[in-house]
C-alpha cells in the first residue's frame, strides 16, 4: 500500500508509491523500453482497461471521451484514512483516486487536432470527475493535469490527461491560497486579478485575450514559454467545477488555439498542463483553510508548462530557477504565429 | 543583463537570464547538438577559459582542481545591487557570481575514479570558494552544486562543480531555515540531529556512519536513491565553511564511496549533489534572517538526487512528489554493494 509521508523540515509531503512496483533493481534495466504490442486506451481495446467510471458520447452514440481508474494508482480509493505519527515524522496513508481521462478514441489524435467540441467535451469530463470526487469528504484536493511527450513523463502515447484527488492540499496549491488570502485580507482585492489587470495594462506578456479568458507569460516564469490561461478579471472564478457547458466550449477554443501555437512555434515540445482550483470544500469543514473569503481571493487557472530545457540540481535543490528565456520575448514570438 | 523577478503568488525568486542566449527561435532547433571540438577544461586548454580564479596544486606543482568565471553567467558579478518594484512585482538586477570548479585536469576522470586526496582538494576548493565568496557583502547565499550526466543538466562531460552566489536566499534553504528555528525554540534541539539520531535507531534508512559523517536515505524521498551526507549529531555544524582539512579528507571518503555505490549499483545514473549551508552572515546584518541561534539550529548537509525518474507535470505543479521506491528498499540495496 502507498503512503503519504511528510518531511518536517520541507514541510513537504511525498507519496512512497511502492505499489507501482520499481524495485530498486529495475533501474539498472531503465534503458530497456517495455512495449506494449497494442494500446489499450484505443477503441476496441476498452475490455483491456478497468471499468468505465464515466464516458461522454458523439452523436453516434460512440465515446468520445472515456475516464478509467489508473491500472497503476499511485494513491488508492479503498479504505479509510489514517493518519499517524512516526515519531518526528507524519504518515497519511495512500487514500485517494487516481484516474485516467482518455481523449479520444483515436491512438494518433491530439487536442491540436480536435475539433473545438471534442475538445469542450474533454474539459467537460474534468468539471465532472471534479464534481463528482468532490463529494467524498476524504479528498483534500483534486487535481486534474496532462503529460503530453515523453520528456513531460508521458508513458502511453495515446491522448490522455489524468486526475489525482489527495487527502492532503498539494503544497504549490496551498501557497497560492495563503498568497491570495493575506492579500486580500489586506486589499480586499483578488491578487491574480491584480496581476492580470497590470500585464493587461502593460501588454508585454499576454498571448491572447476575449471576453471571458485571457492568456499570458507569467512576469516571473520558471521556464521558457510557460503559460497561464485564466478567466479575465471581470469573469473572475475560484473554482473551475462551476464552469457551465457554454464557458466550457469558449475555454476549448482558448486552450486548442494556445496549445496549436506552442506546436507550431517550437516543433511539437513535449509539456505538461495543471488546473489551479479551489479545494474541496467536503472534506476541509474542520482543516485549516478559511472559506470565509476564497470566492473572492482565489482564482483558478490553467499552467501550461512547456518542457524546453532540462533542469538541473540546482533547481530541484533551491526552488530557486533559471530562466533563459525572457518571457516577453517568448510571448512576442507565440503571438505571432499564425494558425 | 539577467535579472531576479519574484512571483508574489508563490513568493518565489526566478533569475531571468537573457544573457544566456536562448532566444525563442533556439528551442526549434533543440535537438541539434552543437559538439565543441576541444574541451576547454582539459590539461592543455587553460587559455580557452576565463582567468583562473584559484587552483590546487599536486606534489608535481601542476593543478589538480581549477577555479574560473562561468563563461556563460547566471548573474554577472559587477555592479551595485539595484531592489526596485515594478507594480505588484519585485525585480533586483542580476548580480552575482557564478564560477566553475574544474574537478581534475582529466576529461575522463571521475570522483569515484579518484584519490581520496583529489576529492579532498575538491572539497577545499568549495571551502575555501566559499569563504573566499562570503566576504562580499551582495551574495546572501552561496550554492555550490554539481551535475553529472546529461539527464541531471550537465552540458560538458568534463567532471566540474558550480558555484552561484546569489543576492537572495533560495526559497529551499529559507524553508529548512525557518522550521530548523521554529524546533530549536519550541525544543532547544536541532530538528536535523533529531531526525539523525531517530534514523540512526531505527537503523532502516542510514548507508554509512563513522564517527563524524553519516549517509541516509530521507524518510519523505522525493526521488529513487535520493541521499543525504551529514555530520553526525555529535559533530554537528551549521556551516560547511568550518570544516577543516582533517575534516575534509574524512568526507572525501564519505563522499567517493557514496557515489561509486551509486555508480556499481545503478550503471552509473546521472545525478545532482548540493550543498546546503548557513547563508551568508556578512551579508545578513540588516536583513530578516535571525542568527542568535544559528549555529545550534541549522545543520548543514549535502544532498544526492539520482536523476532515475522523469518528474511529470504533477511534481512541478504541486510540489508533491510521488516517489516509486520506498527509502527503505532502495537504503537495503545500496548497503549491500560492495566496492
Amino acid at each position: 500500500m502507498s503512503e503519504l509521508r511528510h518531511d518536517p523540515i520541507q514541510k513537504r509531503w511525498v507519496i512512497i508509491a511502492s505499489d507501482r512496483g520499481k524495485r530498486p533493481i529495475d533501474f539498472k534495466q531503465e534503458n530497456i523500453k517495455k512495449e506494449l504490442n497494442f494500446c489499450p486506451f484505443c477503441k476496441g481495446s476498452e475490455a483491456k482497461t478497468p471499468n468505465t467510471i464515466s464516458d461522454i458520447l458523439g452523436s453516434d452514440n460512440q465515446w468520445r471521451v472515456r475516464t478509467v481508474p489508473n491500472k497503476y494508482p499511485a494513491l488508492k480509493i479503498e479504505g479509510e484514512l489514517d493518519r499517524k505519527a512516526e515519531g518526528i515524522f507524519d504518515v497519511v496513508n495512500g487514500i485517494g483516486a487516481h484516474e485516467v481521462i482518455i481523449e479520444s478514441p483515436n491512438h494518433d489524435d491530439d487536442i491540436t487536432l480536435m475539433s473545438y467540441e471534442n475538445v469542450q467535451k474533454i474539459l467537460i469530463m474534468y468539471r465532472n470527475r471534479l464534481n463528482d470526487l468532490k463529494k467524498d469528504s476524504r479528498f483534500k484536493y483534486i487535481l486534474i493535469f496532462k503529460n503530453h511527450g515523453v520528456a513531460a513523463g508521458a508513458s502511453l502515447e495515446h491522448p490522455h490527461s489524468q486526475i489525482i484527488a489527495t487527502p492532503i492540499t498539494p503544497r504549490t496549491v496551498s501557497a497560492e491560497l495563503q498568497s491570495a488570502k493575506e492579500h486580500f485580507l489586506l486589499k480586499e482585492r483578488c491578487i491574480f486579478c491584480d496581476i492580470i489587470n497590470q500585464e493587461l495594462k502593460e501588454n508585454k506578456r499576454i498571448i491572447y485575450q476575449d471576453n471571458q479568458y485571457v492568456v499570458m507569460m507569467p512576469f516571473a516564469s520558471r521556464f521558457p514559454f510557460e503559460m497561464m490561461i485564466a478567466p479575465m478579471p471581470k469573469k473572475h472564478s475560484h473554482d473551475f467545477s462551476e464552469s457551465t457547458d457554454a464557458d466550457l466550449y469558449n475555454l476549448a477554443v482558448v486552450l486548442k488555439d494556445t496549445l496549436s501555437k506552442l506546436k507550431k512555434g517550437l516543433n511539437d515540445p513535449a509539456y505538461n498542463f495543471l488546473i489551479h482550483t479551489a479545494p474541496n470544500r467536503n472534506s476541509n469543514k474542520r482543516g485549516n483553510l478559511d472559506w470565509n473569503t476564497i470566492e473572492r481571493d482565489f482564482h483558478w487557472h490553467i499552467e501550461i508548462i512547456p518542457r524546453l530545457t532540462k533542469k538541473a540540481g540546482f533547481e530541484w535543490g533551491t526552488g530557486f530557477y533559471i530562466n533563459p528565456t525572457p518571457p516577453e520575448e517568448a510571448a512576442e514570438y507565440l503571438k505571432k504565429i499564425k494558425l
